[in-house]
């Protein structure tokens, strides 16, 4: 059994509640170790911290529990859950931040978790991170049996992620998920929509994208580049510079992919 | 015996100060294990440090070492201070950072750390976060006694936190003593200022708040509200905005609450 | 045996990209202690890096991992390296991030990581700090000899770090390596580069330093300072204030040093 939680909320760092959520779970459970995703999600943006869970939790132990707290709702009706798949275990607010683990892990079972005495007394309006999720997961890394915090729901809320959709036989329109700290656009294309032969080119803002290369450092002064990048979706890139300046983008830019070929074939998934 | 050490300091992220720190300590306590409360402090700024680590420390197993470095006075004769309650110990320095602690552990005892075999050697002009307080509380985490670092001193040093002012017998006026990263902002009231019965408004920059809220979501479309924050304290906030913002306030703003009914009893403390 | 390991990226906060590695290594060795010393390194900056780096590493135990990832040629031929000293032991890329520790640590071996079974697969093109050097270090971390890892090379990459230059006999020019989160400059000039009698005087931007104090408080009120900091370098300061912005300097700024009686005779390091 191990005891390893990760922790991924839109808290930032200059506040101290990551370090309080740390104090309750060890307290509770002084064995747990703990390691930080990102307290830079987006503030209330639900979709920006699946998007950093989804890309995380693959690379971490058998049984590790993932809390998220991105959490518009606190204090609301919404549910607590608990997300149990064979390798992994989640723990968060039921507003759909686990949309993309439940469409990778079809064998996802979901808990409202309604057995308060696990809850840290008195339940706040306003840190569930504190009072609800961080005791939770410390609690399951004790060795708790899922079933401990309650029972199945098959209701739980999902969230849909954009996805590229065809305009025409040979353009397919798509956008920028996300920016990474490097200035990438993070889109969300994937290797599947571009034609196995005949070329093809992203437009973004007007500039034209044709090359689609393997490494950062190949790109080296050809201007903006598409990659396959370390999510497994489409990157446009400029090698030692920033991609969302040089192309004027933001999260949400539309990127338009027009093909050649046997492309139209592609399945949009 | 707990090994748990946190940390509080206005070193930012950027600098490698903090890693250091926790250098030191493993070197002396290769077992102690380290959380970080925030690195975010406001430079130089005592009373941002000191409300940082009042938050915090209570979600802490007994016995945990809570460091607290910022330290406008470092290098001058300012002393290195150990605070032991029953069921917690600060490092630090005497420049008033633990105040609020001394407030509410009125079983405070206050040691000057002299006992320089305990510091890192030489110790610099410039970074005792390093070479005074990380070691200390590295020994202290193996288990010394407090007394062995140094004797009992009661001349230590305090500052004082705004509080609230009654300025008739239906106004009192305080402060923002601190923004949050979501905007909400932190003030010196008190449930207890609220009248029990009768109504009462906030009055931020002509702008005014009459709704007490016990959930943000609560507050949708509302404009600004009033919350009972996590720490205690009356926040402003603003569902999904940021109050900050909407309000053009910020730290040290004035807040005025104007009251009817029969919360003229109310004592300010 | 210890399984101490700290890492330095350009990374950021932000992305998830940190924890993803520290989810790769704890999945190799789960008794592995990860600490951060910067994620904050200018993006692509190997100087910067390597300034994080030297400015911590002697402060932690002996057999200390440290984990540089400042890694522009990512995907590229450049090796990844294993660098081996008496008290530490370093992974990176070879793009000259570890030059002050070979210049500091006369003995160091360095080996060109060859031994791919110990990457994670597939690698990618772009995430090295994931794929090759978590693995490593973490494998590392288990007790694995370095020569395991692949073969001694000589033919590593070096980069230079700006060194101050005599202009005069009476004057030397140097310049800010670095400026920290207090604004401090962290110039290239060492203690020795100070005349042990007569006067000197530092100009930054017209702007005449002439006390040189053991603290910062001692120079309160006196304008801008030089001190010898925490990494050994001189540092031009402002009490409680940013010198940078004062003198309106900073990375690159000339520096230029005034020197008279003996100091000629000191020698330029």
């Amino acid at each position: 059994m191990t005891s390893l939680i990760t922790l991924t909320t839109d808290f930032g760092l200059r506040d101290p509640f990551v370090g309080i959520m740390k104090g309750v779970i060890l307290s509770i459970n002084p064995e747990a170790r703990i390691v930080d995703l990102t307290h830079q999600v987006e503030s209330f943006d639900v979709v920006d911290g699946m998007l950093a869970l989804v890309q995380s939790y693959p690379y971490f132990p058998p049984q590790t529990i993932h809390v998220v707290v991105v959490d518009p709702g606190v204090g609301s009706e919404r549910r607590p859950i608990l997300v149990v798949t064979p390798a992994h275990r989640f723990v968060g607010p039921d507003n759909g931040v686990f949309s993309l683990v439940y469409d990778r892990e079809p064998s996802s079972e979901v808990r409202h978790v309604t057995a308060e005495r696990y809850f840290r007394k008195p339940v706040s309006q306003t840190f569930h991170g504190r009072d609800v999720f961080a005791p939770v997961a410390a609690w399951l890394s004790k060795g708790l049996a899922p079933e401990t915090f309650g029972g199945l729901i098959t209701d739980y809320v999902r969230v849909a992620v954009a996805k590229p959709e065809r305009v025409s036989p040979s353009v397919i329109r798509g956008e920028v998920l996300r920016v990474d700290k490097f200035g990438n656009l993070i889109t969300n294309f994937r290797p599947a929509h571009l034609p196995q032969q005949g070329s093809f080119r992203f437009v973004v803002n007007q500039n034209r994208i044709t090359q689609l290369v393997s490494n950062y450092a190949e790109g080296r002064g050809n201007g903006a580049i598409a990659i396959v990048g370390s999510t497994g979706l489409v990157e446009i890139a400029a090698c030692q510079a920033s991609a969302a300046k040089v192309l004027g983008a933001g999260k949400g830019t539309e990127i338009i992919l027009e093909i050649e070929g046997d492309a139209a074939k592609a399945d949009l998934r």
